[in-house]
């Protein structure tokens, strides 16, 4: 039994619900199938649940609305004309805005409401077009499914006895469609996930059947093992275990939010990454234990956009206090920060880009000077990370050696070296500047022929 | 006007003593002398500062204890009797002695006079020798000079008068002679600085009359690039930066506590480490600022003694407090640790083994186990750091790459890497059975032809 989730691009219009229905035709197993709202259909085009949220922002104020809400019904009316299913389908759906529009509850939870559209109708469309190639298929509402989450719109929790209820619908006959995004409240009130809530969606039906295999299908063929907008088809990643996933996402791989997918990990159920354009291509399986036989370094992430605050004083690590000093004067300020590593007499703090503006900076150097005294402190901006992943990093002999010569080897100086916090990763920082020189060099060390 | 002090060899007996005559006469800008208690004469030998301290703990419990009194005496007598200077000092220490036994302070305050006993006597033995040889000499008591400290028996802190005290020290037209060591409390009760306190007294005597130059002299031509029991007859260092020197002091390099130097580097002073046995040699010189045109290695430490906890956590990074968490239980068990670098969903503490115990160890799993939940903790014991030092290091291209090749040419796997969190230092960590490899092959790799 297993789960099939796809994302936005494979419900963008008829033509890519129509691969839909050729993958669940080609599998009987393929008992589950979960939708994302319409994506983009090309470059400029707008998703639909931007567009949702543009209808509620008008028609909440009491604007006229009609012009967005025909945008809309034109674009579910096309998906209908090339599926060639019956368009009684749009009434419906007409309808369901409308009564949010209408309805009397506050704004935030009409919003909510009006967001789950774009799934729902998929989800709607998806299971009418699979019954027309004579697929025992139904739409399922998550209320029914048994999807029951926290009383928190746009930022639900998944409430535990959701699982033994999902685990009832084993014993449907039929092929369920379920809308992602979104579940219920016990008292019946509809919340959404936060954004990429889907790939939640499809992870928590895989926990709760016990699914032999959760596929999430996106867009690419795979996880590749490096950055394809650095690298030319780079090689393709064919296993990955769940901790070298999460090392890879937190450095910039976006294949998909990883803490989605908690809900399917807890129960060590396999995920596929695979192309509704290519379901052939095998894809990439993600797995709870590593298999031995396969080489070490599996895939280098990187990612620009992280500053270095670097703090040094004669005897620091004498001053009882000093480190969670610091941190506390950035907490002061609402920074949270990546990695602090510190040295006898020196403390850097890693930080995002986007936690820090030009005024927050000043606040912090100022509090930093009055209170604890540094003799030098400095901020270190125009900073990339790379992470270079695989199990078994930290007991291979070389690893370290073979990097930092590739880095040397493409004038790449190295500003830092996180390795042995984590078993999965070493981490380096450089200069921004250097990440397009770097990346080639080190996909060539750990993955050239 | 220079500072000169002598270790525990340089005045452990007649000979030594009259290398320091000869040094002193060697340069008259070597206006302050200070020296240590006698220290070993040969490998089995007891320092005298231990004797004295096996006296005091038979003569507070009345116990008899003029076979003590014999023993220390014999050696002070024939001290006299090498440097041929008048007896009558014997008389003047052996009553010091008593009359501090007798005396109806605390315990604690009179064993602290009584370690006093070691630096007077080689003091006053040494001022006696230097007017021999025909130089105006004169012992000066700590009290005279205007060491005030703070009332903490065996770990006085110098107070901030002290200086301007000593500065007056500058109209001397005599050599002074100055026990280390021990100061006096603004009522003029003696206590002694920590142990090697008589660096300590050097450096305070070095900034109070602003000295051109502090001369720290011991028994080693200079601060070697390498330990010299892992590789024989390594490089001299010639001048390091007061930042390297505590980086190389905190793996493992013990010329000297790097603490007992903060009052001369505060006042920018250069310090020289140099050999009573061969005064001739150039020495290390320890300054503050770097030599721009120096090579940027200028060492290598490496310590054993290490001990990592490992703790993982599967989305370790989302749960607030966890690090905070981990180390109070480390605190509650009166554990300081040395660094604790982290990953996504890993935390390592890096501990020295002195600090541990198997009971201790048992206490810290099981409480982490009940609190946290870990997925995974482990402790890898037996683990040694290494620190290659130099300023400039973080922007120098290749130093890394140098580092980990040697070690991987030695077969050496890394355990562990912190760059970036110090501007002056490259931390390694690997298991201590490999070290007697990875040394002499990283030496190789900076310093060899």
């Amino acid at each position: 039994m297993k789960v099939a989730k796809f994302g936005g691009s494979s419900v963008a219009n008829g033509n890519q619900i129509e691969k839909i229905g050729a993958i669940i035709k080609s599998d009987p197993e393929r008992k589950f199938v979960i939708v994302s709202a319409p994506g983009k259909r090309h470059q400029d085009d707008t998703k639909m649940t931007d567009l949702l949220i543009q209808l509620g922002n008008i028609a909440f104020q009491d604007k006229p609305y009609m012009d967005n809400l025909n945008v809309i019904m034109n674009r579910f009316s096309e998906i209908v004309e090339e599926l060639r299913i019956s368009p009684s389908i749009l009434d419906d759906i007409k309808n369901n805005i409308q009564e949010i529009i209408n309805n009397n509850e506050s704004d935030q939870m009409k919003m909510d409401a009006l967001k789950s559209i774009g799934e729902d109708s998929s989800a709607k469309l998806v299971s009418e077009y699979l019954k027309t190639i004579g697929l025992n298929a139904r739409y399922l509402n998550p209320k029914d499914a048994g999807i029951i989450v926290s009383n928190e719109p746009g930022n639900a929790q998944i409430l535990p006895e959701s699982f033994s209820e999902l685990y009832k619908l084993r014993q449907y006959e039929e092929i369920a469609v379920i809308p992602g995004f979104f579940g219920f409240t016990k008292e019946g009130k509809l919340m959404t996930f936060s954004r990429g809530g889907s790939d939640i969606t499809g992870s928590i039906v895989a926990a709760g059947i016990k699914a032999k295999l959760y596929e999430n299908f996106t867009d690419v063929d795979s996880v590749y093992t490096v950055n394809p907008s650095i690298v030319s088809n780079p090689k393709e990643i064919t296993t990955l275990t769940y901790k070298e996933m999460r090392e890879l996402s937190y450095a910039g791989f976006s294949v998909f939010h990883d803490e989605a997918l908690i809900p399917a990990f807890q129960q060590k159920i396999p995920v596929c990454i695979k192309n509704t354009n290519n379901p052939d291509a095998p894809g990439t399986m993600i797995i709870s234990e590593k298999n031995k036989s396969r080489k070490c370094v599996v895939g280098i992430a990187s990612s620009k956009g992280f500053s270095s605050l670097y703090v040094s004083k004669y005897l620091m690590n004498r001053e009882v206090g000093f480190g969670r000093k610091l941190l506390q004067i950035l907490e002061k300020e609402s920074i949270s920060f990546e990695h602090a590593p510190s040295g006898i007499d020196e403390m850097s703090v890693i930080i995002r880009n986007s936690q820090l503006s030009a005024a927050k900076e000043e606040v912090i150097v100022n509090r930093i000077k009055e209170e604890l005294h540094p003799d030098r402190i400095t901020f270190h901006r125009d900073l990339a990370m790379i992470m270079i992943v695989g199990e078994g990093i930290v007991s291979t002999l070389g690893i370290a050696q073979k990097a930092t010569t590739a880095l040397t080897d493409a004038h790449v100086n190295i500003e830092m070296i996180n390795q042995g916090s984590s078993e999965v990763s070493i981490m380096f920082g450089i200069q921004s500047e250097g990440l397009n020189r770097a990346i080639p060099s080190l996909y060539n060390a750990f993955f050239g022929s």
